[in-house]
Formats: C-alpha cells, sequence, structure tokens
C-alpha cells in the first residue's frame, strides 16, 4: 500500500531495538481519513472469504480494527489483556507469549461474543514477533471460530511473526512489509510487491 | 438518544457495585452501525463548535472516538496509561484519581499531539466518578489547549462525576444520563429530557 509507505517514511522513526515508531497516525494519534483508506484496502483484500466478527487486541489495534468492522458492517470485539468488572465469568481466555524478560498475561473474550462456527478475521496495527496474534488464535480456537485470515497494517519482517504465522497455514495480508530498518541511519527498507 | 437508552435496556445488565455492562455494543464487541449513530449525534451536539482534535483515554474510549474524529475528519489522540516504548520522552502527564483501594495511575500523551492554542473536545464511553475525565482535562490544561466539550456515551448520575464536571463550567454532553439503577431488580432509570 503505497500511501502508507510515504506515512511511514515521512513520519515513521526508527528506535533501539527494532522499535518503529509510528505514532503521529497508527496507535498514539490517529488519522481518520488513512484508517478509512487501510480498512478499504483489508476489505479489498479479504472479499473473497466470509467473515462474521472482526477480532483485535486491546488497545493498539482497536481504531483499525473498528475501521474495517464499520465497512464490513459486522461486530467488532476486543480481546482484554486483564479481566475487566465489567466481563462476564463466562470468557475464553489465552496466554499471551512475551520476549525474555517481559511479563505474560492472560487474554480474554467473553464466550457471548465468539462462538463455534464463526468466521473470524483477526487484525491488528503492527505484527512482529506475533505473540499477540497468536493469542487471538488460540481465542479464536478455545471458541471453535474459524480464522479466515490475519490482517496487518504493518510487518516487520525481520521479527519471526509473519513467518510462523504463514508456516502455519495462515493467509495473512499485511498491507506493507518491513524487511530491514537501521537504528543508526534511520534508513527503512520495504519488501517489495508485485 | 432513544435508540442507545432501548439498546441499554434490551442489553445491559445491572451488576454489584453501580455497573453497567453494556459490552455487548459499546466497549468488548463494538456495534459499529450503533457506533456511527452516536458519533453522529455528538457533532450534531457540538456543531456550533471549533473542534481540532479528539482527545480520549486507552482503551474503552477509542471506537466512539475515532468514530467521532472520522466524522469530523479530525486527528484522534489516545491518552496512554503507561509509558510505552513506542512513545516519546516528551509528554504531557498527569495523574488518574481513583476510587479508594484502587491504584493510580499516570496517563501521558506525547506533545506533538496536543498543542498550546488548539480546541479539543473530549470523548469516552461512561462517566462515572470522573476520574478519566479529569485526567484528560489536566493533559489539555498540560498542553495549553481549550477543552471545547466533553462527550459521554453513557453518564451515571448517581456517580459524581457529571456534577463535577458540570460545576467547573465544562459543557458536558451525556447522550443518555442514568439516574439509578437497582442491583436487585434490574430496574435502570434515565434522567428524562426535554
Amino acid at each position: 500500500m503505497e500511501l502508507l509507505k510515504q506515512r511511514i517514511l515521512t513520519e515513521g522513526s526508527v528506535r533501539p531495538g527494532g522499535v518503529l515508531k509510528v505514532d503521529s497516525f497508527l496507535n498514539h494519534q490517529i488519522d481518520p481519513i488513512l484508517m478509512d483508506q487501510i480498512a478499504e484496502e483489508f476489505c479489498r483484500r479479504f472479499r473473497d472469504v466470509r467473515i462474521d466478527r472482526i477480532l483485535t487486541m486491546e488497545s493498539s489495534g482497536i481504531s483499525v480494527a473498528y475501521a474495517v468492522a464499520r465497512q464490513l458492517g459486522v461486530p467488532m470485539v476486543v480481546a482484554r489483556k486483564r479481566p475487566s468488572v465489567n466481563l462476564d465469568g463466562e470468557a475464553h481466555t489465552a496466554e499471551v507469549a512475551s520476549a525474555p524478560g517481559e511479563p505474560t498475561g492472560t487474554v480474554i473474550v467473553s464466550k457471548k461474543y465468539l462462538s463455534e462456527g464463526e468466521h473470524v478475521l483477526l487484525v491488528d496495527d503492527i505484527l512482529a514477533n506475533g505473540f499477540s496474534m497468536q493469542a487471538l488464535i488460540s481465542l479464536a480456537d478455545a471458541a471453535g471460530a474459524s480464522v479466515e485470515g490475519i490482517g496487518i497494517v504493518i510487518e516487520k519482517a525481520f521479527q519471526e511473526g509473519g513467518h510462523r504465522l504463514r508456516n502455519l497455514g495462515f493467509r495473512l495480508e499485511s498491507l506493507t512489509v518491513i524487511e530491514s530498518m537501521d537504528e543508526t541511519t534511520g534508513q527503512i527498507r520495504f519488501r517489495n510487491e508485485n
């Protein structure tokens, strides 16, 4: 998605530890015009599959997941990182793995909002090691829902999440794929698309 | 907003401690069609004021804030509950007060996304004691931005947030105001509107 690449090159910055900062339009500040264009592109890429529900992870995936749900006219569900006073006891749960030294956590979705036989699209802003996405897949598995696809705005191909998800046979659509980033020069190199 | 009242009466449930569970359409699962109608109503109510930016709190306010930002065509900014590796050191900060026995916390907004002289609309899903909203106001104050209004989907009038914000002179527009809820019978009583 050329427009998105341009925004990343213009506004993104490379930080130590493989961190890409794109908080001017994607997760801290949200540009709703770009978000609509991102949602349109996801709808185009997944137009051949049935989608009953969008599932995302609290909290940086919410805006993009909502934008996609809005265009498809289906409900969106937010997996929560910890039990909330507002949530039923009746919930699917999954553990989120983490990088060494970081705490693991539990994510939950009420059983009322993710059911057996449903066709779900998983959506998130950034794919790095894929720990969040693995947890969303576990939640869908626990519910007996089928994952029709995974939509990612920015995939960092130098981390292993994308590779692993494709190897597991998931249909992963990343609107931009970053092959490498250079902390020293700030250079960002994208994967060539056909 | 009659449509919203009906959804609350049909799908909401009253839990101990003054908790209203509306997670089938507002915060755990999101109904994008209702969300668009909510956003339209906010736009109608605030059509006489200049709004440069929407500010909300991570994470249950994100969907409604995004929906409003999208209709107004302005950026939306999410105040984060803790410093993130993706956030600049240059941030406005505010403390969030809490109910007795609950931990307080810090919220932050990058200085790049909330600036002096800007006109902001604060948006959130539910107003109870108003601690989150007070923190958003502090962030706007720290930035030198002016709060043009506060948009709330559901105000719980039996908690003090709404009363306090109106006393402070803020223009608070709540799409529904709940006067009382009965834990035993599950009855929800709305404030009469003119």
